[in-house]
């Protein structure tokens, strides 16, 4: 759901959380959040964004062989100002729909002046790597004997009962989207 | 849980996803994770440590307004690395027990050897910056009377029922911290 973009200005770096979508073989994501971003941004931007998805505990016999379950997704290269307004539109349907599917529709979508408003930043994806660690514990051979409980305590990004607006009419009915929210 | 280190090394800045506690002052952080970063630290290496938690969705009437309830900190300043023994323990002492208070107790602490493996990087908290969006929905005024379904969908890490490892005895009973793990 969240982003962190990595970018460097002035010899110092910079991790900035963000929305973002990946639309074919580019990256979108929204600049507004890191003005300092987008001064360096119009020449191309070295970045990096890294998404990371923690998906459970390990709990090990030693301290040492304790870890994490998660995956996470690494992407450099250049980054760039979508400029056209067309592509804009584009990449916030998708920040839109990747969140929450169907809506784009329901909501009113933005005008000629949100979307001026909008910094929306583009990577193609052309370097990017992958780390994933999955499945059971790995103790060495040695601790297995220990009177140590040993296993995986799963992690899971969970919704909770959305809640109403208190100026939302009553007589509108909370979408499907909202009521069974689910993370993929 | 999980903190993203930036760092640069020949231009190109790097975001990498890794443990982190706080112990006074200062921020430790696995530097296992990321060799480039360990090659540059010896000259204190310009890092910039940012944790976000996603606390929810907020589903505005319009498009542009949509947002998310988040807390994210960051912190920017020369990371070393923990040359010390004694500071390295500690250090791995508080990354479990910020996970996991009481493990540390009952799983087998590192050896001189696992601690020599560990790489532990530290950063002191000279410069931070916290950010946060909490509360409902804000629409323009104009938006307010649309036939659209507005509100909150919270969010939070839920843990399930911790998994026992194959080769864990069944006599020996799950700990509260895993049976009932619950994020702060």
């Amino acid at each position: 759901m969240v982003c962190h973009v990595g970018f460097t200005t002035e010899a110092q770096p910079f991790v900035i959380p963000t929305l973002y979508a990946r639309v074919g073989d580019a990256l979108y994501f929204h600049g507004s959040a890191a003005s300092r971003m987008l001064r360096g941004v119009a020449t191309g931007l070295s970045v990096c964004i890294t998404v990371t998805l923690t998906d459970g505990l390990v709990l090990a016999r030693s301290v040492f062989n304790h870890s994490m379950n998660y995956r996470s997704v690494v992407a450099l290269g250049r980054a760039t100002l979508v400029a056209e307004q067309a592509e804009k539109m584009e990449a916030l349907r998708a920040f839109t729909e990747k969140i929450l599917p169907g809506r784009w529709e329901d909501a009113r979508q933005p005008n000629d002046k949100e979307l001026k408003a909008t910094s929306i930043l583009k990577l193609a994806l052309t370097e990017a790597s992958a780390k994933v660690r999955s499945g059971p514990v790995q103790d060495d051979e040695e601790d297995y004997t220990l009177p140590v409980w040993a296993g995986i305590v799963p992690l899971h990004l969970q919704a909770e009962a959305p809640i109403r607006d208190e100026r939302c009419d009553a007589a509108i009915p909370t979408p499907k989207y909202a009521a069974n929210y689910r993370r993929p």
